[in-house]
């Protein structure tokens, strides 16, 4: 084969850190998702005059996180000062109290940088981060030079002020729900109709991560159900969306086989009284998952990892039980059944590897929360967003390791711990403690 | 990851010849498809007595290729003298005067056997040939041990007997080309309704190619459309069937890029009037591939390679195009284009390589004719029979290298010519012409 067609984290890679590499091109994607996400949810970020009738905040301001990377090759994180924004008709203001670090926010706020050797000036309001970047990833990080990136997904608070819209107005004082970068602040600007609104008596603590992985797990199962599909898969299973894609599962009495990867995993999702693991560091694992894939008919497989042969393994098991695990070999190509893999993760950012064995009827592709919610269409999303709400505290409930203030989020100690991306913790942002 | 999950392709490999176990892995794969073939096109090969009205050819016998697989590891081509079937009342009998010898035939008629060391007994209808099969790919071909298979997808020729019913009366006399496995013998019953009626002053040997390549070449088209696309992609493009989709292509006026592998097989596709040729074996196969995806707006392959990277180049470079090939680095990351390349041959048995760079817009998967044909339903699938009668010596029109009997299907020499698939090279088989 001709060079030149590597990818791009090889190519990276060649010219200095893959690691480094790797995070970059993760950082990219995400950016291109928050550009998606303002465009789609959020209001512009133009400067406005109060609208008659809306109850602005005049002449207050709000710390809000940013993360830049500059030109020499270091990132900086800080906090900057800003007005109160004024909202349009349509609009809200949001005190944002509670707002996730989920692992696709953490890509766009540390970037590609070596927070192992970060350097911290200031205090309070005042800190400042930096850490540098290795001279291949900035090749890649190119596209935001330059750019105060505003960080985090999503979000809850409270509504302090709205535009003179009913739809806006009747929201002032209530808990809400807000999707769409740029959380990591003390004021957030939102759409009305693009704010959750939340059941009497959910605190903003409850509701912070009612977006990314509470859609995602009920899109997963809405996507098996759409397709036709009996049972679901979901690889690396014991993460915090796992978990939550499990209790609805239970709920609703879809079977789901979950593929973990240590002894420890397999614990955490029986404590969750899951009933199909498969540990796939075991030595009995293609036989483990060819009997949860028959005792479940699952057909369609949600696979966060992305490089390696997992996706294939799973494909070409669900390709035996189908022509029949036990039959003679000649049985086992070409079975009718159609057996699906979607990706919607890169834990391994390596090339995905399908050993043929799965016969004519497969498909491997991506799969983004922000595509499916397209093509289903509003309807469908808000009837999901609606239960999500109405179980905010049962089957989309989130669990945080710690809660941090804004400042403490820039403790280079604090970073090192969110950044870990242990199984099982998951930081929360209070932007609106105090600072000092 | 723990062992036991090695494709059989492989973990037979490991025993034996790769080459060996991966065409026999391919023999099985047809063996497959043959089966399918058999129950949905094929009438029911039970003795049967002649229908009231039938037109039987009673006490006549016509004579059959067979493929047999030994228990002791040997594969063994004779000829088989049959009486010739009786019809049922929807059934007719063909006296088959032209049926080719397509890649897909050759795997289920050669086995895994080694051909070069064939030892050949008797003569004219007596012919037998027999040659070794080594011990790992007699494993893999259990399913076939000791089971006579009859071979050939598809043919044509007369028919000379009919069932009961009108539609099989009016068929008696007609050209006709049939479908279905079994068609290397001088007779072969068909259901009426499976006939493809040629218009008058067709030849047989001008339509005995009448199924697998032009519905294929159509079905691709047909799903290009159906998904919406604005061009396509043809791995493998110099085969009789790429040269078939660049002529219908060109008479569609439907975008097609066509991929091939040496000088050669450019200049094949150019005399024929190809606009786009990309030659992977050029080291500016990725520029050339941009350039012509950029032309076309192709966003569809179909690959017939399978193993290897370039389904995953290919889809790398629609994501390319399709973000701006020159836009800045982070614009190459999700688009919301969806690119989708399905898998329809297996020419490398290795696994399918996807480096990651496509975004998550895109989708891989396998292609088969029949899953094709079962998807779109019968009112399509007679649409797309009647323009291949209609364009039969035009757009479908096959070229044949050499013309051979049933008994020079079985000399050693020929054998070896019509099993090395060389690109152009195409054998059709006549089992009228006489055995001796």
């Amino acid at each position: 084969m001709p060079s030149g067609f590597d990818d791009l984290s090889v190519s990276v890679a060649q010219g200095g850190s893959f690691i480094g590499a790797a995070k970059a091109k993760l950082t990219i994607i995400l950016q291109d998702v928050n550009r998606h996400l303002q465009e789609r949810w959020m209001a512009p970020a133009a400067v406005r005059r109060p609208s008659k009738g809306s109850t602005a905040l005049v002449n207050q301001t709000g710390l809000e996180l940013r993360s830049l990377v500059k030109s020499d090759g270091a990132l900086e994180l800080s906090l900057v000062r800003l007005p109160v924004p004024t909202p349009k008709d349509n609009e809200v203001v949001v005190r944002i109290e509670a707002t996730p670090i989920n692992p696709s926010d953490l890509g766009l706020l540390l970037s590609a940088a070596d927070l192992s050797v970060a350097k911290t000036s200031g205090k309070g309001a005042e800190t400042v981060v930096t850490a540098p970047i290795g001279p291949a990833a900035m090749r890649v990080l190119a596209g935001r030079v330059g750019k105060s990136m505003s960080v985090g997904l999503e979000g809850a608070g409270v509504v302090i002020s709205a535009g003179a819209s009913p739809e806006a107005q009747s929201l002032l004082g209530k808990t809400v729900s807000i999707f769409g970068g740029g959380m990591y602040g003390q004021f957030r600007t939102s759409k009305a109709a693009g704010c959750l609104v939340l059941p009497a008596g959910i605190k903003p603590e409850e509701a912070g991560s009612a977006f990314v992985n509470p859609l995602t797990a009920l899109g997963m199962l809405e996507t098996a159900r759409r397709e036709g599909h009996k049972g679901l898969v979901h690889t690396a299973a014991a993460s915090s969306l796992g978990q939550m894609l499990n209790r609805l599962c239970r709920a609703d009495g879809f079977p789901l086989v979950n593929i973990v990867r240590s002894a420890e995993q397999v614990q955490i999702l029986k404590d969750l009284g899951a009933e199909h693991i498969v540990n796939s560091a075991e030595p009995s694992f293609r036989d483990d998952l060819l009997a949860s894939l028959k005792a479940t008919g699952a057909t369609l497989a949600f696979d966060a990892i992305g490089g390696g042969k997992l996706a294939g393994q799973i494909l070409n098991a669900m390709e035996a039980v189908a022509a029949g695990a036990s039959a003679e070999t000649y049985n086992m190509y070409g079975s009718s059944t159609h057996k699906q893999v979607y990706i919607y993760g890169t834990l391994d950012l390596g090339p995905v590897e399908l050993a043929r064995g799965s016969g004519m009827m497969w498909g491997v592709g991506g799969w983004l929360l922000f595509h499916f919610l397209a093509k289903v269409g509003p309807e469908v999303e808000a009837r999901l967003k609606a239960r999500v709400a109405n179980e905010i505290k049962t089957t989309f409930a989130s669990h945080y390791t710690r809660t941090i203030s804004l400042v403490e989020a820039l403790d280079p100690d604090v970073i090192a711990a969110y950044s870990r991306r242990a199984t099982g913790e998951k930081f929360l942002i209070n932007p609106s403690l105090a600072v000092e």
